[in-house]
């Protein structure tokens, strides 16, 4: 075999930035004392920007997962009632957790690849006057399907319960206005676009979602988000902190502020057009095609073809690693992610590799013309002046 | 603008192997204590199995340039004949050492794109019996040309000559048998398809090579490579060594032990290959189209257009480093490198590129056809059984 460089395609882990890696080298410095005291508040003020909130946003060393738990378990009391629109194996995760802290779970379910529609949150929430809470996910990654954030918001927002949003592939891949649509909380990954590796969750909080918290009575400590924003006010974290990836998360930040938060979701948003296209060119159907999200494309195998071919041929052909189905859409579709560090040098080089994959398994392909449409959404957005 | 990698695609510096990269880190080791001499004889050994050589390979810290100094300084005296092959910028090279040293150099010129036949070697052997050696490029990186050096080394052979290689960018790019072809002193550079980065000069010595050492009387002490090789036989360096780069090696030559040399060649011969299949797809000219290296190509810019505006292109569009062409051939040609960490992915972004920075500039391109003239190279040699 020759030369096969391993590359992340998956949504999440996704490629690193690398001067971020770099970063994390100078980790040999204390989190109690001024190397560290200096950092902290610049890069909470950093994340405030790029989250694009003059709420809170904290940070918690877990995975994403930590900080859906964190969002449940600082706002919510034993029996409170919740809506949850789940659309996949990300909204399952929303379930299990009210399930695990005992609240009055309102499940609405989409078919994989659909999404809730916001007139059966407004409905839930009518049967539900009580409720403290409607989550859900900004982008379905299982799926690559994308809510409508927006129009939940402005029904949630008339109701006295918080819009909790999952958007841990939907930061940076599409835009999320929390002030003026009233993101309650809204939690977001380090391996995401983010650009770094696993490790971080972030979590910006409300006013109103303050409210909530006073009275919450559901066990905390670890993620007591009071306590860390008390401390994160002193320019501290308050337990040990996670010194390489804030390290690395300041240089992200700044690469994200210098490129502009609108550019990296323009670049999401291009990167799966493109992917779009290129399917469509090459004959292949997409999985969410109603409510596509930009931060991963799911594609589905073609007839007959099991995706889980597909993945491994990316991997033994080419080193790259892009993901497969998850549960019961394994083997059904592959998911080619655009978030975070991704260009269109990278698209130019996965979408190649696809006609390459599918033609070594038999698959009628013109070779080349997958590539075509990509270049072709790259000419359009990049080589003519923008439309009047 | 949207996300822009940097990706460095000259013919050195070349993308860094990963693990090479990070293996840096741990340079705070003593290059007089165990940590050091127990490493260095390992880093030499495989540095000989990666060369292919029964002889010696000794390391300097220098560029390359400095490795082709120590060729000169080593083996020669004041006044000795030296005949030079000399086909582009690096031939000049030889040259200029030559001068310096006050050699009585023979110079075979050939125009740029193209080499030096043997013949001419032979010739010049005839007409200067008393020549000391042959020097020339086995790969001459500024027109991506690369010289027959089995054959010269056939005729240099016969005579007490010795047959002087850079093969700075030839070494993983072509066959260079040197013990077996009779190839004295073979310089290669660590930022090559060493896939590190610059700071390392690598130089093999033959028996007859040694043989000239005796009683070469030009002056030298740095670059004193009977001194390098006392010294390399009890494990340590003469000087100071770049600790991390020799760390850095130590990983690089692992991954081309465990690729297989023949293997990272064939690597670069088919870039190459695929390289020049995309080019004609494109209705574009090759600079050396009959003897072509498959280290670099160079390509001719379309006429009318200046080979630095597609550099300019290359790297404002999508952040990737090409080269330009060097001296009197900037402007004229650009050029696609091959050698070391490179791959087929890379190719297909590159070429994509390249249709889109050619198309920007107005020239006739449709879209998808050089890339699909790449992946047809590479469905050929990877997706069939290889032909009996």
């Amino acid at each position: 075999m020759h030369i096969r460089k391993q590359r992340l395609l998956t949504p999440g882990p996704t490629p690193l930035l690398p001067r971020a890696l770099h970063a994390m080298m100078a980790s040999d410095i204390h989190h109690r004392t001024p190397d560290f005291i200096k950092l902290y508040p610049l890069v909470l003020a950093d994340l405030k920007e790029v989250y694009g909130t003059k709420g809170d946003v904290l940070i918690t060393v877990s995975s994403g997962t930590g900080g859906l738990e964190a969002s449940i378990s600082n706002f919510f009391s034993e029996g409170d009632t919740i809506i949850i629109a789940s659309a996949g194996k990300f909204g399952e995760r929303w379930a299990e957790l009210a399930k695990a802290y005992r609240l009055n779970a309102v499940v609405l379910t989409a078919e994989y690849g659909d999404v809730v529609a916001p007139e059966r949150i407004e409905q839930a929430l009518r049967e539900n006057p009580s409720a403290q809470g409607v989550a859900f996910q900004a982008s379905e990654t299982s799926t690559g399907a994308a809510h409508d954030v927006r129009a939940i918001a402005e029904i949630v927002k008339k109701t006295g319960a918080l819009c909790i949003v999952d958007a841990i592939t939907g930061l940076g891949t599409m835009t999320l206005d929390i002030d003026n649509w009233g993101l309650d909380i809204v939690v977001g990954g380090s391996q995401k676009a983010f650009m770094i590796p696993p490790g971080l969750a972030f979590i910006s909080v409300s006013e109103k979602a303050w409210t909530h918290n006073a009275t919450a009575k559901l066990p905390r400590l670890y993620f007591d988000l009071k306590k860390e924003k008390k401390m994160a006010d002193k320019g501290e974290s308050a337990w040990t902190p996670n010194v390489s990836l804030i390290l690395a998360l300041a240089e992200s930040l700044k690469y994200i502020r210098s490129l502009g938060m609108d550019k990296l979701i323009e670049n999401a948003e291009l990167l799966a057009k493109a992917t779009r296209s290129a399917a469509a060119a090459l004959g292949l159907e997409l999985f969410a095609p109603n409510s596509p999200s930009s931060s991963v494309t799911a594609i589905r195998s073609p007839k007959g073809m099991d995706s889980s071919e597909i993945v491994k041929g990316f991997r033994s052909q080419f080193g790259s690693i892009i993901a497969n189905g998850q549960g019961s859409m394994k083997g059904q579709i592959f998911r080619i992610a655009h978030l975070g560090y991704f260009d269109f040098a990278d698209l130019f080089a996965v979408i190649a590799e696809l006609e390459l994959v599918l033609y070594s398994k038999g698959f009628p392909v013109e070779l080349g013309t997958g590539v075509a449409a990509v270049q072709k959404v790259y000419a359009e957005a990049a080589l003519k002046p923008p439309a009047a």
